[in-house]
């Protein structure tokens, strides 16, 4: 192999890089928290490596490559700090867009797990990225995290892999309608509590936190629990894409507590449908996200965007919805049903595979524009 | 032309045949009245006619023809007494499977307007004709009257040649369930006022009638003004594609009846959304319509489903399913909604072409199998 | 039925009408003699009707309509004098462009078939046809007639209602490269001989009257058998597709002139390749015809388009194109296979269906499309 | 990170891994040559890594994985001996298959380029992996290559990243017909000549060997000249993609040998026809090209699959099959014509892209499933 000699090394501040994602911009090494978090820079020259920090404990960080737009690379990222190259051997002259980010969701339930961007070694210079037509940020469960997006149907394993920013549809329609996307998701949570009950794992708890999803010390000092600066990035968009665990939660037996040795269930009656009391939290718990990403948000459409699992809850979020808008006098919240997954469009996990992406990315897609211009 | 000498004349009551949408069956000639409704034979021989009478005031009714399930013919008819061959020069001893099938929706403008079937000429011998795996009964508007399936892009002509069965997302889901199925639709209509804010042009007025929305003498005589033997036929769904004109009425000016001299409207507020008293009248009217369609149809699933024209009265409907479900306890009531039309999916008169009336069947039949199977 | 008093008669002579296929433009009434062939006229008024005239002794003609370019009808023509409302009630000051096409293939075996045209009736005014960017003749056989692209998977009568140019591979490829278009095709002819071994039925032999397959008095008096004046259309290209007859002859039993007595056949050796001479002549008779395209059209692309049954005589076709350049020096002569059918893309009668008449045309237009801009 | 200490060291030859592509499998580490070249195992346990060794002087290899027959990860390789993770966390009772494969071709301009495997680190246990239904080789050049299946449109740059197995039009026929597959391809080479007419760099040259179109000693010592032992895999088809190149050679410069000082060049006449006697030293290359693939494949189809760049020499080629043809009286020799690349299916470089390969692929496969079956 023969070296290229004439590399320099540029901390990420000094390359005018656009970064995507929700992020503590004020850390350095620079923390890729979300699933769709990127690094982005414009740059001459033969060859681009990038210089990173990983590490997990069980559940190891993916990331991906798109070079002036195009998928290139998509791989699993051992700990440790080390760099890698992105590009080489190409013509020094042209500016490549090189785009850098992170495939795997947020991941709560491993500490450790962190994606950190030190800087860039490159024999060109940098120059800066423009913004797209659009700003949208996207609030969603397992299937914002792309789960099953990868991956052989008859896969079963959870691991981080069959996840993806690459294959899934909030990227695909931020491509469609030129936007910068940021990606809030977390698999098995839900809007009011967990797929299994767990009333703490929901979105909107850490709606406002930069990602309040994680814990642990070493993501409190990487800033993952400062609140997070809505005024920096006012989306023309937001769409909340929960729901699916909340449904199930229904069906699975309560969760207790092991702190408070207290337990928690949203039941069904008797004659199997929702305990009214048991929904009406739930829907409480919509309209209070209504209000809280209005709050934070007061241009934006938000879109509610449901169904690419099943339609199991369209009426009581709608309802909710509905219920927001009177009280709120909101014109601005609509619902869109999103068609669920099939045979023929299931992916790895029983999870919507990348046909399910795609087609509910031209609907949400179609529909947006519609509302945006 | 070398004449066939060997026709033989037979009453459409001595063929066996399979009347598809809701007639009276005890007349003779037997009326067409909906979009979808159809004689069906299976036959030998090697030649086989329709006897037909037709006739119209303005809007002439269009049929179309299909041979062992697969799309052949579709034309204007004329007025009178005629018949038409439907094929000849085949093989005389297999089976010939021949439906014959109005496109254009019942016409509740034209008086004059009817379709009758008084039999067939055949050389042949004709044996029954199986039902199918399930029955379904699609309620709905233009959408359903297949209004812009056929046609320019730039045509504006309101006229029958632009409305059809033959690409009709109903048939289309029909077909991908092996379902038999009953059209009753009118354009313009909605499910509380029509597009214009006549209050009573809507589908739940004619129901429960043969073809309710039907006037004069004639149809009078043909029995479209009988009460529907719901018993006769219990389908396994009842698809609702209503709200589109609904919707228009709140943007549309008052109507004036000529008759009584009052005046209707559904009002916008000065800030441009319902009214709220107008608004509650509209989701009344949907839920006297759900019930009126469970009381006649005990055990079928209801479907709302909503969207190809546009998404504006997602909320008031889906509210109105939510009141009714907890009214009544029904729990086989949903709501689905289908994709909007697209520059791309557009057809003539600025309603779904065929590429939208394609993609909601899609969805529509995915979601039926899920629920009848 | 409220007739349209303020109809005029308007002979096809005084409508400004385009006439679509080779046919005798002297005669009156206009004979549409094969698939494809039409009149197209922009017209205003409210209402249009065709005046025809029909005659058949077996195989009825078939027709079909399109308005502002969009397919509306196609129906089944008995004989007799008539007339055929192609629209009605439409906003009288547009301009509606209206093409009545024959969907049917010349009819070599039923000399009493034909499709005239003696005028229209019409409330508006006739103005001219432009004419499209390029133009185009196909030469064909059942392929190139449409046979198989309606009618059911079984069906294996041979019978009109099955052939079409209305799902045709040469009218998608025109319409693809706005492309006026002319067909000459026969089922069952090749270059050479037929499927079954009869020498006579080879589209050369006709290729310089105007439909010089017919026979019989009456579609002399026509004008079928006239020398067709190339210099009156000059296409851009020429495309054949032939040999798949050819290569059948092969396979079948020998024929007997059951006038002169003489049997003819295409042999196979024993060991199940074509015996040398024969494949000669057959490779001769691509060379002449060749030849005699060239004479004629001199400043044509000539593609011959070959593979939508099957690929068999792909070689020996190859063979005398290049045999034939090297003699010729011409060099606007290529050979362009299509995707063979199969059992996803098969139609009735074992023959390329509508899906695989799309495939090809795609790619038949795209080729077409390198050469001619 | 927490580190799995159950992971023992397995070399290749005792993983009972099926080895894909030509390679000496007496060789330890074990070369994966082409691109497509593989290892592939079936493994049980929680853990999989596999033992690198790889350099190269200036083009860096590429690799990519795929789990139980589905796409996972795709990257760039850097010099060195290391181990990759192929999969982590998994469940350890299933079995999973695991294909590591070389996505850059085999790279006749950088003799250090080597892509070596040691091993498998695992805590599972192997077992065999099936043959697949049939056997397919591909000969071809920048396409078989992958060349412009990922990048960008823009990209001009010839560097390995845009080159790939994954995304190829032989691997996409190979997994439509449950086929194992060897690739042997070099960008800019034909079967006569380069694209800038170095008489050297042709398939045929390099046919009989393992890799024998590799250089250097080191190549040498991993055994890429052997001699190729063509009865340990004898393919059902063998599939040449060829001509693309010397088309081009003669609208390209004469190249002159730097070692000899002799020029080389095919020509063009003045009137921009091919020079007689050039073109027929191209065809005789064809003729004894199909000779020595008939020699040493008795009894496979040879399919010359031609046409997804242009289709400029569709009849030189297609008379050298016939000559050849007749010459043999082979009857197991083919032609078929892939559809040319579009501005809808190009991807970087000018190369056929993604869909580029789809299309073919699907043509190609429909034709191998005819023939084999």
């Amino acid at each position: 192999m023969t070296e290229n000699k004439n590399l320099t090394y540029f901390p990420w501040q000094e390359t005018k890089c656009k970064i995507h994602g929700r992020t503590d911009e004020t850390q350095n090494p620079l923390p890729l928290f979300w699933n769709g978090s990127a690094v982005e820079v414009n740059v001459t020259g033969t060859e681009l490596w990038i210089d990173l920090e990983v590490d997990f404990s069980v559940h190891e960080p993916w990331a991906g490559l798109s070079l002036n737009g195009a998928f290139i690379s998509r791989q699993m990222l051992m700990a440790g700090r080390y760099k890698l190259c992105l590009f080489r051997n190409m013509n020094t002259d042209t500016i490549k867009n090189v785009r850098f980010f992170r495939e795997l969701q947020a991941m709560s339930e491993d500490n450790a797990n962190h994606l950190l961007v030190h800087g860039f070694y490159s024999d060109g210079s940098f120059s800066s990225v423009p913004d797209r037509t659009y700003k949208l940020e996207f609030v969603g469960d397992s299937i914002t995290s792309g789960e099953g997006t990868y991956g052989a149907k008859k896969e079963e394993d959870w691991v981080p892999m069959f996840m993806s920013s690459s294959r899934n549809y909030a990227v695909m329609v931020s491509e469609a309608l030129d936007a910068d996307y940021r990606l809030l998701s977390q698999g098995g949570w839900g809007v009011f509590c967990s797929w299994d009950n767990k009333p703490y794992e929901n979105l909107p708890s850490c709606y406002e936190k930069i990602c309040g999803l994680l814990k642990g010390e070493t993501n409190e000092k990487l800033g993952a629990l400062k609140p997070y600066d809505f005024s920096s990035w006012q989306p023309d968009a937001v769409i909340i894409n929960l729901g699916t665990n909340d449904a199930s939660a229904f069906h699975q037996p309560a969760w207790h507590d092991p702190v408070t040795g207290e337990s928690f269930k949203q039941h069904l009656l008797p004659n199997g449908s929702y305990d009214p009391s048991d929904l009406d939290r739930l829907k409480l718990a919509i309209i209070h996200f209504l209000a809280l990403i209005r709050r934070n948000n007061s241009g934006a459409f938000i879109v509610w965007a449901y169904g690419m699992a099943d339609y199991e809850l369209t009426l009581p979020i709608t309802e909710a919805i509905s219920e927001y808008c009177r009280q709120s006098k909101d014109k601005k919240v609509s619902f869109l049903q999103l068609p669920a997954t099939t045979d023929e469009t299931v992916g790895s996990r029983c999870h919507p595979g990348p046909k399910a992406h795609e087609r509910s990315a031209k609907i949400l897609a179609e529909y947006l524009k519609s509302l945006l211009s």
